[in-house]
């Protein structure tokens, strides 16, 4: 038998998704925390009226790093972290769920900087991808000499934008992937 | 001077922003776990390779809930967690940084329950925001009698996308917010 294992592991490693492991990860939450918690009891409306808009990127854990718990900010993540793939979420965010401050969190050594526009365009069409669909979508790359810049844009975006509250308290922040620290930009 | 303090507190309360308490909260998850994991050395690349598409309601710590320890899994929220509000993100995800698993989660209770577009945008144009921009926006409200049926419809979005990779491993789920639980729906 124990000359099977390693086989057996490895077999084991390479054909689970992550959709598999998900629900006995999610049952220690669910004991622990969630149970107790009883979510629906409080309530959508985030009690900080605050969200907060950070990159997908897997290392950084929203609630800790920034000092959240259940019920207190939106989170609203995509690539990057940016303003103009947030205003859909935060207008329902302000106007049915009555928040009045955003956080706009940009990071070091984000993904974002490893490609620009045009260079990922041509590789996606030559790796079969359709022309048409790859050109009518903005990957929104960023530069990684220009982080404080990116996260001021980003802030005069949302001031500028006509579906966003004018009297929204805006802040804009670098999240320094060295050690989870932040550092107020704006 | 006691008599002064609940003044006083009530004034700092309501003049505070969330943005000047991040800083402090922030130093609490550096000392304690951000700087011993030195996460650039993680890379930006989730070890997991997946991608996990959730709502950006205040209740859900996704890092905590779903399992998910830093470095492990890209995480995109917007509201109602939305498959066509992610694809920006899912691209640069699995093209650039190596996913090939999309995990689509909506939960219970949801904010995007309690509005309809057309009287949505009513009531934004009514209240001053520019008609043009309104409508521009499709703001994407959901049926809380359809939460499953909601979850397979982004699922078969996801599926057929021009941009995602034809060999995603993509399940779908539901979040009950009484507890926190999970439950696959496809």
């Amino acid at each position: 038998m124990s000359s099977m294992l390693p086989n057996v592991l490895s077999s084991s490693t390479s054909n689970t998704s992550v959709a598999d492991e998900l629900s006995s990860s999610n049952e220690t939450y669910v004991t622990k925390r969630g149970a107790k918690l009883n979510l629906e009891s409080i309530g959508p409306k985030p009690t900080k009226k605050v969200a907060l808009i950070c990159c997908m990127d897997a290392r950084i854990d929203a609630f800790s790093a920034f000092g959240f718990k259940e019920g207190e900010s939106h989170v609203i993540r995509n690539g990057g972290g940016r303003a103009s793939d947030s205003i859909r979420s935060l207008v329902i965010s302000q106007q049915q769920l009555g928040t009045d401050e955003i956080i706009i969190m940009h990071h070091t050594d984000c993904g974002f900087f490893t490609f620009t526009e045009d260079k990922f365009r041509q590789t996606l069409k030559s790796n079969g991808y359709p022309g048409p669909d790859v050109d009518l979508m903005s990957f929104m790359p960023m530069s990684a000499d220009d982080i404080d810049e990116s996260v001021k844009e980003d802030v005069e975006y949302l001031k500028n934008h006509a579906l966003i509250k004018k009297d929204s308290k805006i802040s804009g922040w670098v999240n320094d992937l060295k050690d989870g620290s932040v550092r107020r930009v704006v």
